[in-house]
């Protein structure tokens, strides 16, 4: 069976934050229940946001926008285990108008355990429109896009 | 070492809500994870405030009120597994001005495997101040509230 | 933004399940929060295995096997809301020798909340590898399997 | 309506980790739904067993033993919101045989917004009975373990 998403290029820029497993984590399979790696890849998207300048709450109520998940696709590759210290890392692969496309990747000393492309809208906080992302945080995000090594080809 | 909460009493008016367990609802000790109880014991209060004509986003909207969680006293007596049918029972204990008393119980057949008390507050929906129950919500629950045996002597 | 997942042929076999919301599904956005999705699906597709006969609990000691999610697909097309009362409905698209491929779908009154693509593998309960479905299971598996209408045309 | 739990005397040796509040912990209410405590408490346990050398999965696989939660006592006395970055706080106050006593805080800059007693019985990890805390975790556990200050006077 392939692998639904490819994994990160080695050369995009990447975001990480640090995540703990603990018994609210698992299941009684004796590893991460899968949902809960959706709330991992949440933490780094907040903490990704967070660091260039534009956390949550102060994004609904200066900016009056959110961001919702559109889509997500996720293939598991290894679980993950009580006590396992992992890393949620993030790349922007697309910073458009009113979309982000992320790659996400859980990882437990170099190796993946969970890989995902997750697409979010930009929506208004109030009329749950889709909306265009204020300027700055799209300039911001255009930094972090990567282009990948087969695009340079040619 | 004693339990905190007394069983509810056999005369009192209950209400309950069959609970079906998931992984989802497991942890890696093979049993269902401690906190997920209170989701249990959510699910019989708000179906019980359904059933009795008050569903939660109606009164919030149309009454302006919501209820909250003040505390909560549990006793966790025998784990629940995986695919188990379970019971949520709710009595109600007091019925306050702005204030809700219950007992709650999580069973399996006949057999307890939580008790717990639980304090709500009703709150201003806007505000999130403690205010006063709608009277047509007071008297309903006052139609719940079970008396204790000994308080029957004398 | 182009959907990722073809919702459900209406000629395909389903089995649904209800969901309820309540607090504990939704967020500080007012909605359900995106990973719960997945419990929901989760909910299905225990409930479907308990239906044919393949209790989890009983699989896992009986036949010494367990499903566990080797990739997802979900698109969000529409907030679910507290109270809300939901169908949590799936159809089987491929039934493998170690592998179940499922469409799944949240529903409100006939509207599509959430289409999803969920494949599953079928491993050893003890060595967590992957092994045949038992027969019997992949047999009614079988049954289930639908065939969509595009390949009929020939 | 009185709080339940004491706080925690400002003497008591204390262990501490961070909490940040994502999307995944709030609720429809706008605030933290009130059974994430829970985990944000079960944090601080694992990581105190972990600093003082007895990381959970160790524990169960070395010494065959496991913590499981006999009863809590919680209150709610101030709601935590989103992006908000807390303290979840514990001491010990007694250490028994086959028992730990645990006082718990979530704390916001100097605020308490949960307090709560929570009572651990230790288990054999494979009968689940009752069993002695290894005796380098008692004693370890003793250090810890706060005299009230009112037992002082006289």
């Amino acid at each position: 069976m392939p692998a639904r998403v490819r994994p990160l290029p080695q050369t995009a820029r990447r975001f990480s934050v640090p995540v703990r497993i603990y018994y609210q984590d698992t299941d009684a399979g004796g590893v991460v229940y899968h949902a809960r790696y959706l709330d991992y890849l949440e933490r780094a998207r907040m903490e990704w946001l967070r660091a260039i300048g534009f956390e949550a709450r102060a994004l609904a109520q200066r900016e009056s926008v959110m961001f919702i998940v559109r889509s997500i696709v996720i293939d598991y590759l290894k679980p993950a285990l009580l006590d396992d210290l992992l890393e949620s890392t993030l790349a922007v692969s697309m910073a458009g108008a009113a979309l982000l496309k992320l790659n996400q990747s859980i990882v437990r000393s170099d190796d993946a355990l969970v890989n995902a492309e997750v697409d979010l809208a930009c929506i208004d906080a109030k009329t749950f429109r889709p909306t265009r992302l204020p300027q700055a945080l799209r300039d911001e995000c255009s930094r972090w896009v990567y282009v990948e090594n087969n695009s340079l080809i040619a």
